[in-house]
């Protein structure tokens, strides 16, 4: 058994390599759920649904957001009447949406999750980080943001001094998931707003010692590969870099993955952690995301 | 100024005809709220939609129900999901809900419709028959039944033995709308999941004895023209007929216009009815809901 945490983008490319040479069936997932929200009436779980139209190969690989070759009318729809979605869903991502909405609020998140993995025929499990509704804050030089806003609204662009998140309680079967694994993979996700608010349950970091934990640094030289976990690390007074990640990684972690552009940090990270794999981390093919899954898991194994 | 009472699909047709002959702003339509209910995440008030569509010339008027053309992707992706929709909710359709739940939400349900009338260009005015939540259930010889279950799931084919709604107060703006109108119109709606709703508000019944009021008939001979009106009418023990739909608007209605067909009625309406005006109320095409409108307004003038 596997558990590998994630978040939005890098993790997904991961996993689009992992199912190829793992068995789906040995895999849990868990997910970051704190910039989840509702949206035109429907609770929108981004992260979540990204990992599950990656395990089903539906999603939209050009965005990691949404289902491939999807249609926009309702979207835009709402755009002529005046009302704008923030979000641009697509007509068939919002059915997953509706659907997973409605289960919710009857049943809860994490089992909302459990169904919907199970309706897409999916032998995975994905687990959300909670249960229980979480809010994320970006401080900017322009004032307080909500994340989505920051992100999309504001195209990143706001100077980031501080990031703020709720505490949340994990969902049940989180601790169980990483005490039962063989190994828990950290995949290339944001460390500040994807894998952090996982980190900071209760219990994840003291399950994570006693586990053997491989992370991928989403870091190459100074800058992240994708989105804007420079901007976060450096508001955090983290140094950007694959030795800054592997510091907040440290009391956990037993083997860091970092790009062979790195590889002259090797010496500095080892002293952080006591296995450092070089390889190529950066996937932009399938070959190559099968290439880094695999070398995890050899480095696993 | 004219008031329209209207309801599911009898009036909208005569809508269709006199928004030709009078200037929509002369027009405000008092719409039947107790159906509304919330599906898929969005809130529907079916009614209200259908009178907006077929003021905007959009209504999908096989079914006056949603909009022409429309396409249904998220229906049916929901269905594929196992996540059957009770109502069929068009793409283009869900964005006009989407955008009501948001507004209605904030602002509640006559301020939403408000908003949307003049997002779409149309100069009547709309107005819910109440900002308040109402219930209808529907008891049967199979149980008491949620009213779009009876209508859609049941096929309307159990025995009605009772209607209940629950008692609701008047969005503001519905009595000073009758009061300033130099007539009433009450459309072939359902009387009584249409029209006594509205006529059961607290200052509508007091409001309509000091306006000219005229109805249509919505029963032709023994049997509704459309929907299960002579189902509801027989449960509550009232004639199936054009005699039976004028005694409950005894106290206050003016003229009563009914079908050709029913011509031998006259004389027996006469004596509930000052006016009885007989033409054809069969509206199956646009020319004929003109010629109905036209009568109408003849009688009103």
């Amino acid at each position: 058994m596997i558990t590998v945490l994630s978040g939005g983008t890098g993790t997904p490319k991961l996993l689009q390599g992992l199912k190829e040479i793992v068995d789906p069936s040995e895999l849990t997932i868990i997910v970051n759920t704190l910039e989840n929200d509702y949206f035109s009436g429907v609770y929108v779980s981004a992260d979540i649904d990204t990992v599950l139209y990656t395990m089903s190969d539906i999603i939209n690989d050009e965005f990691w957001y949404g289902i491939k070759d999807d249609t926009f009318i309702t979207h835009e729809r709402l755009n002529e009447l005046g009302c704008p979605e923030l979000l641009r869903i697509g007509d068939k991502d919002r059915a997953t949406k509706i659907q997973k909405t409605l289960l919710m609020e009857k049943y809860g998140l994490a089992k909302a999750c459990e169904i919907q993995t199970k309706d897409m025929g999916l032998t995975c499990k994905i687990l959300p980080m909670s249960n229980e509704q979480s809010d994320i804050k970006i401080i900017t030089d322009i004032g307080e943001l909500e994340f989505h806003d920051f992100l999309i609204k504001y195209q990143q662009e706001p100077e980031v001094l501080d990031v703020q998140f709720s505490e949340v309680s994990p969902a049940p079967g989180i601790i169980e998931a990483i005490n039962n694994s063989d190994a828990v993979i950290i995949g290339p996700s944001n460390p500040i707003t994807s894998i952090l608010p996982i980190l900071s349950l209760e219990g994840v970091r003291e399950a994570l010692k006693n586990t053997y934990v491989v992370a991928v640094s989403p870091i190459i030289g100074s800058d992240s590969v994708s989105g804007p976990a420079s901007k976060f690390m450096r508001a955090l007074d983290i140094d950007v870099s694959s030795v800054g990640v592997a510091s907040l990684y440290e009391d956990f972690l037993d083997n860091f993955v970092i790009d062979t552009e790195d590889e002259n940090l090797k010496d500095e990270i080892n002293q952080i952690v006591n296995k450092v794999t070089v390889t190529n981390t950066i996937m932009n093919s399938l070959g190559a995301k099968k290439n880094l899954a695999q070398t995890i898991i050899n480095n696993i194994l």
